[in-house]
């Protein structure tokens, strides 16, 4: 295996301690090497450009699993830095367009509420802005912090409730002095649900309102993709959930593996194949189709016939069944993983494989077949194009809530585990907190992956210390109504 | 990635043309590090030693994924030579017993005839040993050398039989000027069933008897390895036909994943278990036991379980399921495989993944896991443990035909499939031959691979080829009843 410089990554930037938007500068010898034809829209009619490249890597299973034990299971900034195994595609992250197709706010109760507020009234949005009127330093301030949460383990444990989570919420709603929204958004590596579902129940246990639009699962960068590929193989999940959800996400023809081995079942000499299964899939005649990309959704229930199919498929000529690539790398279609753990856990007593074995393992048997590796772009955290996808959303989301599309300059990444939560926050630049409600267990910091903003018992700690920290130390987490912002002195109101 | 010698491989002295019985003399660096605790009866109670060791080597995927490619598919020579993917194990291959729990002769038609011989003739034996006692010389080339057939391609394809591949065993079964029997034996990467139901189908075919004496499918050499082992994880093949095959082997305690899944369901979330495997399980309390040794016999019907499982086992401490070993290396049990094909042809278009594929993908996944080389065996051809059990079967069938155990000097392989029968007997130090019926189609000869001996149209030419290089150019390939074999004229026999 030859040597490589860290400027084969294109992942030296972060590490260097930059902000890794200028990863985009990063070396592209390798662009496109994957999908040399994949036409990328570079500006939109208005001529703002509307995609993100970022440097291509290749999966080598020898780097890969060199590093990938460290840096699935207990990544280290410094084996992260040497791994190919992550950040960066030959492929676009697509910007977000503002998700209309799914933008919606959820409220708990079903009906609009004030969150943290007491009932509807009328003079407390005028107070507001006559509070925020007068502390002109301190709004800019609270316009220009941003919280990114993790969710389990930092505000709920599955279905129960971090009380935390929920005053963390109201605070950041609204109920702190200035009655004003401090952006934040969620980003979690689950999958396998569409978006609205996650969110109905997400706002309904932490009892306040929460938009798709603040909400970023693994696969949901994949959504703007749809921009792209016309006929895709989603692959994992439950059923056809998947399919559902790329439906959602606007992709035009959808296959799924059991569309395929309904067509030919013989693709997959092992899989039993059920009745209802044939009566629910719907087969054509693929070699007919060209398969323009690949997109692992969320874990696979059939690795036996998920691998071949794949393997199938990326061996093929642009992604034809039942052809032969003459050459296994310029004709190969992409492929995209939602995101890369090796395991999660489960109500077994240990964790159990995840999508990221299951990646590992496709990786292998594809360099065993093709002498290639895979090139291909793994999403989620901690890879790199879920954060850019963040910032996208985090801008986005202030236009929202204060009409400024503007990335605000202290983002503050609140997680459990030092694994993806920590050392993604730390390579792309965000501070970073550590609770202690979920995976980490550890002492003052974690020793692989510190938290760069440091550790808190729980998600209401680190929310409070970083607003002291932006907006002063003094700053008050609660709306007072009985407050005249002019006067600032108690008793009746100068506009009543 | 470190570099390494070919004295890392334990493969070199084939490579360098001797025979590779003196890989016994190879580094034994490495050897029980996979099973510290494996204890390996070196002498039996006659003191004769009844294991053989090989030295030890480890997958790495690095290295792995650079060869296999060329190894499984395509090997050559040289690529071959860098493999640490073959050869070795750091576990005894012992000795095959001679095999009477099997041993059994079939008829093709029920009842014993003599093969290739008009019915019984009470003068015939007595003919033929006065024949063989009057050509010494040429009595003793006979038993000096010995045939071994791949099956598929040379002498059958699937259940059609090759004509050619029915002159040959009779031929060797005695029909030739000496009427001796020339010894020969079959090996095939077939597996899933026991060996008695394939001799018996083959020997239908064939119309010649054989024996389960003269038969190796991939998984024949773990045989032997049921002195070694008494609880052991079977997975592969379809339903229980490989918990069959490893009772007839004499395992004593046969788990197959099944019987855990039934125990514990959580640790295969995805996997649907109907109430027919879970009333044909074996469910018990694994936490009380400890599996000493995995083998798949088969190819996996499901991956993501069975790797699961393996895996599981693998991390264990000492196979102990719901426990996690200290130190991954020391504590581990190992793992054996019957074969390492990476794809095998079926009905579809293009061959599918096979056990080789599968396994490569599980080193993948437990690098990447434990951050350690996964150290297994790996059997069937053209791995040289498949090849040293070989010369035990050889030399006991040897003692069968001819009651003298002894491995004849030249051995010829004919085979159809360059990179398996060819490369590994060409390693091994046999003559190869490479036959126009099944898998090559190439030119003069194999590029990659060239058979030694050469290319032939048929089996009946290779075998006849070298049966000349042995025994003379004029030797006859039929008994002639009307010579007289002390006059050698014709007419009436002098003891008539």
């Amino acid at each position: 295996m030859p040597g490589f410089d860290d400027s084969d990554f294109g992942v030296n930037t972060p590490l260097q301690g930059t902000k890794s938007r200028d990863v985009n500068q990063a070396p592209s010898n390798n662009l496109n090497v994957g999908s040399p034809t994949l036409a990328i829209p570079s500006e939109d009619e208005n001529g703002t450009v509307n995609s993100i490249e970022v440097p291509a890597t290749r999966s080598s299973i020898s780097d890969a699993s060199h590093f990938m034990h460290n840096l699935s299971l207990s990544p280290s900034m410094k084996d992260r830095r040497g791994s190919r195994n992550s950040f960066g595609t030959s492929l676009p992250i697509p910007r977000s367009k503002r998700q209309s197709r799914l933008s919606s706010v959820h409220y708990p109760e079903g009906q609009p509420v004030r969150p943290g507020m007491p009932p509807i009234q009328a003079s407390r949005d005028i107070l507001a802005s006559q509070m925020q009127d007068l502390s002109g330093e301190k709004v800019r301030a609270a316009k220009d912090m941003a919280f990114v949460f993790d969710i389990d383990g930092v505000l709920v444990h599955g279905d129960r409730l971090i009380p935390e989570g929920q005053r963390v919420l109201e605070i950041l709603n609204g109920d702190n002095e200035l009655g004003i929204k401090i952006p934040h958004i969620f980003l979690t590596n689950g999958s396998g649900k569409p978006e609205e579902a996650r969110v109905a129940q997400l706002s309904k246990i932490l009892k306040n309102p929460i938009s798709t639009e603040q909400f970023i699962q693994s696969h949901t960068p994949m959504r703007a993709l749809a921009d792209y590929y016309k006929t895709v193989l989603v692959v994992g999940g439950e059923g056809y959930k998947c399919r559902e959800v790329a439906e959602q996400y606007g992709f035009q023809d959808i296959v799924v593996p059991n569309d395929i081995i309904a067509s030919d079942p013989t693709i997959a000499p092992y899989r039993v194949f059920t009745e209802e299964e044939r009566a629910s899939s719907r087969p054509r005649d693929f070699t007919k189709t060209n398969i323009e990309a690949i997109m692992v959704f969320s874990d696979s229930r059939d690795y036996a016939t998920d691998m071949q199919i794949i393997m199938d498929l990326l061996r093929s000529e642009n992604g034809r069944l039942g052809t032969m690539a003459k050459d296994p790398v310029s004709q190969r279609i992409p492929i995209y993983f939602s995101q890369g753990d090796m395991l999660c856990p489960t109500e077994h007593p240990f964790p159990r494989m995840s999508q990221g074995a299951f990646r590992i393992g496709l990786e292998a048997m594809y360099k065993s077949l093709t002498g290639e590796d895979l090139e291909r772009v793994v999403y989620g955290k901690p890879e790199l194009a879920t954060y850019k996808y963040a910032d996208e959303v985090i801008s986005s989301w202030m236009e929202t809530i204060h009409n400024d599309e503007k990335l605000p300059k202290n983002i503050y990444m609140i997680g459990d585990n030092p694994a993806s939560d920590i050392i993604g926050g730390n390579m792309y630049g965000w501070n970073t907190c550590l609770v202690r409600t979920g995976v980490f267990q550890g002492g003052d910091n974690d020793e692989e992956n510190p938290a760069s903003f440091g550790v808190f018992v729980n998600v209401l700690e680190a929310v409070k210390t970083a607003i002291k920290k932006e907006l002063g130390v003094d700053f008050k987490f609660n709306f007072n109504e009985a407050i005249n912002p002019v006067t600032h002195g108690n008793g009746v109101s100068a506009i009543e």
